[in-house]
């Protein structure tokens, strides 16, 4: 049980380790080093990590993979990919050289829209708030200027403006909604700094415009944010070939492959139950690429699901179409990244993941990382619907229990040919492993269960 | 521009990375550099971390740090967070002693249910298929009691089995559904297993039971795989004080912050744009809980969107009522964690995670990590409606560019206390600063521009 404690933001990272340490663990020394081990040696390179958050007093570990072979565009690419779950650069790998004999990815980025709301309140007439907008709209322009000089410069910023009548959900409810073109930025705190601007701008000229009575005046400003949602901030990426093509040696016809593909598809485009671990698989390439890019996945994640439920109903971001006996497999999905901002030039990591894609611009890497997306899809999609989504994860499940039994590399090479046919439960595989060393098996009470996952 | 290679998987580790550094950088030295700065130097601990995925060549930090102070059913907790964003785990932390005065959370799990499907196609008379189902259900049961053995001696299992009409999706599609309990695991690897076999038994039932024409016998398994979608393995968390109680020193009274509040809340539980921004803020807090305790957060992100979206419409997962002087804040979500399997035992910060929390269960880890959604959400909407956004995030965005500037501790402290009320766009920071030091401001051009994230 952990204790209140005041000003635990203002003690060094050592003394919130020892605070940590001493008032949650039995053996304290032994914390301290676990956090410890995690510390890059290089002091500087440390502090610099630490600072990207608070509180910060270790390092959490993504591995940080690689998935070569993804042809988009014309153009060759090893994604890195910064993902814990296992399968996924695997997977994702594994489509790209499927992809890459069939002529690889086309991608292309449809539009590029953020948008942004000042929220408020007024209670007055409609007609009025309108009147008075279009009268110093060029006003809000102005203010901000300052503000979205630098941006201009590289061609983009505010595109426009306008009021909108929301009081069928909140008496009074209305928003000054602005689009932006943030080039290479993600741009939230462009968007945001613009907002805030904007609602003083608002307030000021409400209050010294004669045409509002005084009640009509008293605006109240709820928030001013970007919006995460950005169904204008849009890519397309795609596959096709055609139904002969779709051989793989797995043992199922093409055209049968095609059927079962398809039905997967559809069913997830109408079922929220399947749909949602559909683009959850989805997600699993995006958020690998999104993450070792420096970019937000929660942002990413949030507008992708709101996406997938536009319609009123909550469904799959890829679609198929078999038509003229070819296969046509494609995703749509808003993506919001920036290639400069942020981590991107901080986070040395993420410096040498921009260089090992060549440094793409904004629309280049929405191309990349919805392609990985399309990728990882298909993978899945493909073992779901041949072998079966069991065969690659027990493996991964078998060498998880294998390293928490600390066995060499010969013993794992054993095992992963005893369990090919077998059904590797942890009991199974500790009883066998206790028997394959010559030692007594252990009661199941001794063993830390790992479970299923 | 990358090439085309075969059998990378199959190249060791230090084979991997000449490959991607000398085809992909114009100085291979410093990219190989680059990478090995980040691995650990116990190499024991770094082969375990490369393990957990493929093609790992390096690990990417995710700064782990910690908010102490949150009172959740009358027990304390200092809650373990990795996330990469900066002001997430202040937020949370502030959030957490504000309500610490207040009495606390108040959590509870409101169920545990997990679900996955068998999709099929039969084409053949609906009624045949239940009286064939009806008849051999516990058929279903007996094929899986080797795999779902452990789970009982638990105390979990299998919960209950159905078949679900679904073709007004697709013609012939039936769905064999099946409910879990999965304790403390998460599960998926024991669902999948359970509905594996499903399909085998489904499969050959129906191939010797007479009642079905030979056309009717031949049903098509088109996948057996878990739903990530968890309506019913939802947790609930809430704060509660009375009005006058909201003063908080920002200057506003109390009954403006709780108007103002409420009404950001109620924005969001009817307006997509709004909603989608505000889940994310939630998702700051939860996936930064999820990921340091070794959890899975596409699963539990995708789970929580679309359960915003249950409705029809996409909406908050926080809801906010006052009545009789009395201000409520709740959340209810669906999250399907486990503190058995998976990286739980296996990743050594995950372990020390689990530590400094007690060790929770499954349900007790749903508490804590739906209610630091909660803080951070509620730390967001103060932020929002009162002093706005950007205050906070400008600072930290001001010690991005100070550090890419290499500004030393004192620097970063001037420059801190002289932006306090200026903006700090990345080019007044930059002219400053040489100012400062006494240097030529440089030219935009010669600096990478940080812009604005």
């Amino acid at each position: 049980m952990s204790e209140k404690i005041k000003g635990f933001s203002k003690l060094s990272k050592l003394g919130k380790i020892e605070w940590i340490a001493n008032k949650h663990f039995s053996n304290p020394t032994k914390a301290i080093d676990v956090l410890e081990q995690y510390w890059n040696e290089d002091e500087k390179l440390q502090k610099l990590h630490d600072e990207f958050s608070e509180n910060t007093i270790s390092n959490f570990y993504m591995p940080f993979g690689i998935a070569p072979n993804f042809l988009i565009n014309g153009k060759m690419y090893a994604v890195p990919m910064a993902i814990e779950e296992s399968s996924v650069v695997a997977a994702s790998a594994k489509s790209a050289s499927f992809w890459l004999e069939r002529g690889g990815f086309k991608s292309e980025v449809l539009s590029m829209k953020k948008v942004g709301h000042v929220h408020f309140i007024y209670n007055g007439e409609e007609e009025k708030l309108m009147n008075f907008f279009a009268k110093n709209k060029t006003k809000f322009f102005e203010d901000t200027e300052d503000i979205t000089k630098n941006m201009r410069v590289r061609g983009g910023g505010i595109l426009d403006l306008r009021i909108k009548n929301k009081s069928s959900i909140e008496d009074g409810y209305y928003q000054l909604e602005a689009n932006f073109d943030t080039r290479d930025s993600m741009g939230a705190n462009f968007i945001n700094s613009c907002l805030e601007v904007f609602a003083q701008t608002l307030e000021r000229e409400i209050a010294i415009d004669s045409s509002f009575s005084q009640s009509e005046k008293d605006i109240q400003i709820v928030m001013s944010i970007l919006s995460n949602y950005t169904p204008e901030c849009v890519v397309r990426s795609e596959v096709s070939c055609t139904v002969e093509e779709l051989v793989d040696g797995s043992g199922i016809t093409a055209e049968e492959f095609t059927t079962k593909f398809s039905r997967a598809v559809h069913i997830a485009e109408k079922e929220p139950y399947r749909a949602t671990t559909h683009n959850k698989g989805i997600m699993n390439g995006v958020d690998a690429v999104v993450i070792a890019t420096g970019n937000d996945f929660r942002a990413v994640e949030a507008a992708a699901h709101t996406y997938a439920a536009k319609d009123g109903s909550y469904g799959s971001l890829s679609h198929v179409e078999v038509k003229d006996g070819i296969f046509r497999f494609w995703i749509e999905l808003p993506l919001a990244l920036g290639t400069v901002g942020g981590l991107t030039a901080l986070h040395p990591l993420v410096k040498l993941a921009y260089d090992l894609l060549g440094n793409p611009d904004a629309e280049e890497l929405m191309m990349i990382a919805a392609t990985v997306g399309l990728a990882q899809n298909f993978g899945a999609l493909r073992s779901l619907t041949t072998t079966g989504i069991q065969k690659g994860h027990m493996k991964m499940h078998l060498l998880n229990i294998l390293n928490q039994l600390d066995a060499s590399d010969n013993e794992k090479r054993y095992f992963v040919e005893f369990f090919k046919n077998k059904t590797a439960t942890h009991s199974n595989v500790v009883n066998e492993f206790y028997k394959y060393r010559g030692l007594p098996i252990p009661k199941d009470s001794d063993i830390k269960e790992n479970g299923a996952k």
